[in-house]
């Protein structure tokens, strides 16, 4: 084993739990040093909704003292606070849930508990996963947003707090704050991690995602909540083939972004992928105004027992989206279900024989201000799709600002677009547009 | 409007709420009809997980003082203990839960609270929607199951405690029951009811039904919960388009299922419906095989709180599915996924022009004993496939047993199955095989 001399508080998961295994240090000291960089940063970037360092560090002890429990022995991870927690407050990035305490875990937190995890905390989440944001600001510049709404798990892990962390995607919620704040972000297939215990926002669209630094610790979790044995992404033995997919909603690319794709496809060409450039047919279009309804009808469904006793203590945003929701026609629900579907069965066609599209994850760099976490339409559209997605931090603006690209994997193949992803990100490492 | 006079806690839900809108009778006289009913019959039946009379005829008396909330205002249901209710416990049918108090009400509860129902109180469930009995009996002949996982729902309704209750179906959770206890059970297609708030079982299969004494009480909650303004089921102008199907599973058919249907068979074609007879491809029998290994798998992710933390007050029944879907591979619950999916494409195929099959429900009447729930098969089958499934009291043995006969809708039609089914029980009522 090599010796390292990062900072435990930067390493990855997998060499956080490498390291442990082999004595070179404890679930201790590596939960301190994510715990110091959260007291040296935090008043910054308010990433934590919830955090107990004097659990968190016993949780640890208990691990150095105890056999090994499993892959992730000892390794602290951050949990969005819609995730329910036997042993720590589950608030929902709202006032009504002030000190909220469930019964149980929820499946992904056992999982990793289970695996050997240290629960550090609870990260921001923007109110019920939806576009009501919390306080957490940018570690790239607190000015900005980290996007929403898996708002603190993409800051804290950007930000070296924890080298993994959960989130949730309805729209966009966890490949846009991991592309505004210069972190990966996968997104697997719909509902390939199971979301027992998790608060639902939109049944049919939600899906449970990682935030991590790099592929390989996505992977790492992906395998653990899935029930896998973890093995690394395999190497491919050839380069994929890409398609470059300006999607149906270019217009909305800004600069930043354009200039990063279409230097991903160069750099990309170069080392040896085919890509290819395909058109998306018009018609996928609907799937980002259908999407919308979904949500919005959905929303109104998960939140109905708030919509009726805590009604003031809703924001406007996601009043605003409830409302639309219950004065939508139930045939315009079905609808827009169906249209969904359709374009699900469509996307054989649009694949054709690539392994992953090469697309624009977001506008650009992540905007000014922590009002708005930011345009989740290129991120929802594939959400709407149940294709497994993922972000890669591989480009910045001149001033420094992350711009990641999105990568879409083939339906199903979650394991398929992490080895894409990972070959991917080892040609575009520290490029710069 | 006609007079009846047959005891309030006879009536359906649509007649109570007419007459509660029309100021024959009160909310609070319906509940404590429902109430005087289950005084005198709970020591026998135990359909009951919670009960709180004075709460329930509290919340009688405020939608009688106040204006008129929905289409079920003053109506009492019967809730099962599987779904969050904020103001009473929600226990699972396990003593886990002892004294659980969930926050929120789950969807379906507050959808229905929304409507003006009286939530009554919380039915006895199999232990997490298993199949672990509770101590329920069938009110048709106590020393017999009344089936399961919605035990108590099943029986209250049958035993004219409560006009309709809600249960859940993962394998054969609505439909068992309701064809031993001799009321209607209606599975909607997959997830069409929101399952916010519900403690879920297998996440791929969970889908919230209702029990009532006719299709229309069942069409009545089904349209409250899908967000519609409730309608009847359509009368259909012509016969329906039936066919008979034997299904893969047919062997397991005891001599009281075979009659029903040979007779059901016989009356709907006499009444005007084209009725053939289709053979189902062996091949579909893989999906009673897959069922299973799905359900074990994804029970293993909801229950992995329970089963690290206390293990030992599970039975020993889900204890071993538990096990079972641990020890699975990964890659064997993504072939059984894949199997379901492939399935479901070829129904289209299997349906033709039909409107609906006409399908065995359970093996025979229910068996003696409270310690076993019965046979799941005929209905997980189904429930594997997403589509639409009810079962109609249309038949009893010589002893009195009743023994339902099931339709099986197309695809995503559940209005379409819900009125074929009305159509059919019109004819079939009092059958006897």
């Amino acid at each position: 084993m090599t010796v390292s001399h990062k900072p435990l508080n930067q390493r990855s998961a997998r060499e956080l739990a490498q390291g442990i295994a082999a004595g070179a240090f404890t679930a201790e000291q590596a939960t301190e040093a994510c715990l110091a960089r959260i007291e040296a940063r935090e008043g910054a970037i308010k990433a934590w909704a919830h955090l107990d360092p004097q659990a968190a560090l016993s949780r640890a002890r208990a691990l150095d003292s105890g056999p090994p429990r499993g892959p992730l022995h000892g390794v602290p991870v951050g949990i969005k606070d819609i995730f329910d927690t036997f042993d720590a407050p589950t608030e929902m990035g709202s006032p009504i849930y002030a000190g909220n305490r469930p019964f149980a875990d929820s499946y992904a937190v056992a999982a990793l508990r289970a695996a050997g995890a240290v629960i550090l905390g609870k990260t921001v989440t923007a109110e019920f996963a939806g576009m009501h944001p919390g306080p957490t600001a940018n570690p790239h510049d607190p000015s900005r947003t980290p996007g929403g709404s898996s708002s603190g798990s993409a800051a804290a892990v950007a930000d070296f707090m924890v080298p993994v962390a959960l989130g949730t995607q309805t729209g966009g919620s966890v490949l846009r704050p991991a592309s505004f704040c210069g972190v990966v972000g996968f997104k697997p297939q719909f509902a390939a991690i199971s979301r027992a215990g998790l608060k639902l926002a939109a049944e049919t669209l939600d899906t449970v995602g990682v935030l991590a630094r790099d592929v390989e610790d996505a992977a790492l979790i992906y395998d653990v909540l899935t029930g896998q044995v973890p093995a690394a992404p395999a190497e491919r033995a050839t380069p994929p083939a890409i398609a470059f997919c300006r999607t149906v909603l270019w217009e909305r690319a800004e600069p930043e972004t354009i200039r990063a794709l279409e230097e991903a496809r160069e750099k990309l060409g170069a080392a040896g992928a085919a890509v290819d450039e395909i058109d998306m047919p018009g018609d996928f279009l609907a799937v980002d105004r259908e999407r919308n309804i979904v949500n919005a009808v959905e929303r109104a469904r998960t939140m109905a027992h708030e919509w009726h006793h805590h009604r003031d203590a809703i924001s406007d945003t996601l009043a605003e989206t409830l409302t639309e929701g219950l004065a939508t026609p139930h045939e315009a629900y079905l609808a827009a279900l169906e249209t969904c579907r359709e374009a699900r069965a469509r996307l054989p066609g649009l694949f054709g024989a690539k392994d992953a599209l090469l697309v624009p994850c977001v506008p650009g760099a992540a905007p000014r201000g922590l009002g708005f976490t930011g345009d989740p339409a290129f991120q929802g559209f594939w959400t709407a799709l149940h294709v497994p997605t993922i972000t890669l931090p591989t480009h910045r603006t001149d001033d420094g600002l992350p711009v990641g690209i999105q990568l879409v994997g083939r339906p199903r193949e979650d394991a398929g677009l992490l080895a894409v992803a990972r070959w991917t990100l080892a040609r575009l490492k520290g490029s710069d547009p």
